[in-house]
């Protein structure tokens, strides 16, 4: 397993905030706001937009494109089918963010049929939707399950194999299997009492993935300032509610300090 | 009336903390991410989903279905009566929120028809939408009017009789109209100055209705613990901002001893 | 260009929180939350709905209508068409902000379409946007552009002359062009890190003009309030997050000596 080259991440971080790479997220209700705060924190360019009308423009903006299955209709999946053409057509990375597969046949076969059809750049979900898409687990508990497992890296290197996809495995210590696997072990205990987390790595990848070259290293870019900005976030918050305030002003401010210091 | 066991709310929370029941939601856009987070906060563990797709499985893995219709549309009321249905059938408790009832026809008749299929557990709403549910009462100031009276108990007494649910009204003080009548004396005044709060008290209304056997003292036991949690958030909040988030914190960190000190 | 008067600005400040005017918006899903937040803040009462089922009649309890065209559909328009036809039945001021207009013709149209068929009180958008409903530009970066330009007042003055709206060019400083041309140096650049407040001002436009009598008046009074609780906010403020809600707080604790102090 290889860590993460403080230098380097910080070099990402820097190109983001200097280009404001503008991430489309087709993402669900529950966490937009969070996500889009997030992307401003960090310096990119949040958009969102989810109209089939509008879906081949906006993406034509995008320097990424990130779709989360978290609350889908009909009428969204055929909107991410469109960005997600489109964004096939421009060559951008494509993020997918398989939220509570395995939970629902539904959101498993939309997560499966999305990642046939476009082949993802980046796979980001925790152990139990990484292996229900794999095929290998047809249950879980709930949306935030976090617990990874030998098998939750199987699977992802079967789903690098056969769609070429850099998977993220998200849990206390976080694996991206691409053409190195990196581990990332970043991150507070806390952070799993803040909807929503999960579903920001999501969209953080998005903007690593519009900087960088290899997707599995711009994932372990987006995990570890997640879990650097999560531990910055997490010393003297009171509870999971200033938790989730301090992660973006912890973002906001971070600096090539504080991710050598925190990086393990 | 009857006042809350400190003690016996305490074990409640203690056991929403131990088993992290899986609370559906289908509720408004506003306040999704909030009610997530005072789920999570809490203990208990939030799916939000609303695609008629994945009801019946989504609701297949819940402990209990939460219906708030704060933002209707015609297809979010399909999937109210689906999931609805589908929890009816496994025996899960249904916490209905009238959200603005009273304020236009399509809420009233909306929630007197989700009362008449399924009977919920627990109907909870300010003074006005219980009036509204009742049809003692036609129109209503916006969604967020407070005021209780006697009117409203009546109501809920004509509520109970018809529908057999418990009936939460809440107010500066708070009534749970069911086999016993109670009265819940904690809040604090800042809290109606967060949008949604009403709607977290709902979500909580499911998270203690999963993992006891009462309605109506699981609805007391809510409206304590929002209570209780609100008046340690409002010590030292300097506005309802920094209140919402003091909130959550207050939800995530409460012990016996607050629970005991700020009963009334 | 007319400065604001501080003791004008706080007297509207004080009818809104003596009468609570319901504001109705239709605003995108990412900002709902804020939105109803910032409105309860200053002392409004917010109602967000968009069914068109309710819509004559939500609108028939208003005092001001917002259409915010965020995150659009097929359906929402609808809504959004059904709601301004309503208010305009009732004589109800309307404010339309044209979120990310110029980025896809989608919405450019979308936008152009209210303003023939409603001619809105109130157009407030950053200048890219504002130029795109006037036909000048036709494509921007993303929808959190911020730079004005003498272009954008000129913009802004063909809106006003076709369409009769009084039109608000947020930025650095914020020009309101109507009867009078407004200019509003207040604000701080860390609010442009946080998502929506651009849509907030207009849903604040909304409180002031449902208060008020000349619509550009109430624009400069409502962006005057947004910059005052954003310095106040910006101030001890460690990064967008705790800004956010600081910003609430300083709504909710506003005082006559705080625009006094902060009014340039």
């Amino acid at each position: 397993m290889i860590q993460q080259d403080p230098l380097e991440t910080w070099q990402a971080v820097t190109r983001i905030r200097q280009t404001a790479p503008v991430v489309h997220s087709i993402t669900n209700y529950v966490v937009m706001n969070n996500t889009a705060n997030a992307l401003l924190a960090l310096g990119a360019s949040p958009v969102m937009a989810h109209a089939e009308e509008e879906m081949a423009d906006m993406v034509g903006i995008a320097s990424a494109l990130v779709i989360n299955i978290g609350t889908l209709s009909r009428e969204w999946v055929k909107a991410m089918f469109k960005a997600a053409e489109r964004a096939s057509e421009r060559g951008l990375p494509i993020i997918l963010d398989p939220v509570g597969a395995g939970a629902t046949p539904y959101r498993t076969e939309t997560a499966r049929s999305l990642m046939n059809a476009f082949r993802p750049s980046i796979l980001r979900g925790n152990a139990s939707e990484i292996m229900a898409v794999c095929g290998e687990l047809t249950c879980t508990k709930g949306v935030d399950s976090t617990e990874a497992s030998h098998d939750a890296l199987a699977a992802a290197r079967v789903i690098r194999e056969t769609w070429g996809s850099a998977v993220c495995i998200s849990g206390a210590t976080d694996y991206i299997v691409g053409e190195q696997t990196y581990e990332v072990a970043n991150g507070h205990p806390m952070m799993t009492r803040v909807t929503g987390l999960g579903c920001t790595a999501s969209a953080l990848c998005g903007a690593f993935a519009a900087v960088g070259q290899d997707p599995a290293r711009a994932a372990a870019q987006a995990m570890t300032v997640m879990g650097v900005a999560g531990e910055m976030a997490a010393a003297g918050a009171e509870g999971p509610g200033t938790l989730q305030l301090r992660f973006l002003d912890a973002l906001y401010r971070l600096t090539e300090a504080d991710l050598a210091q925190h990086l393990r």
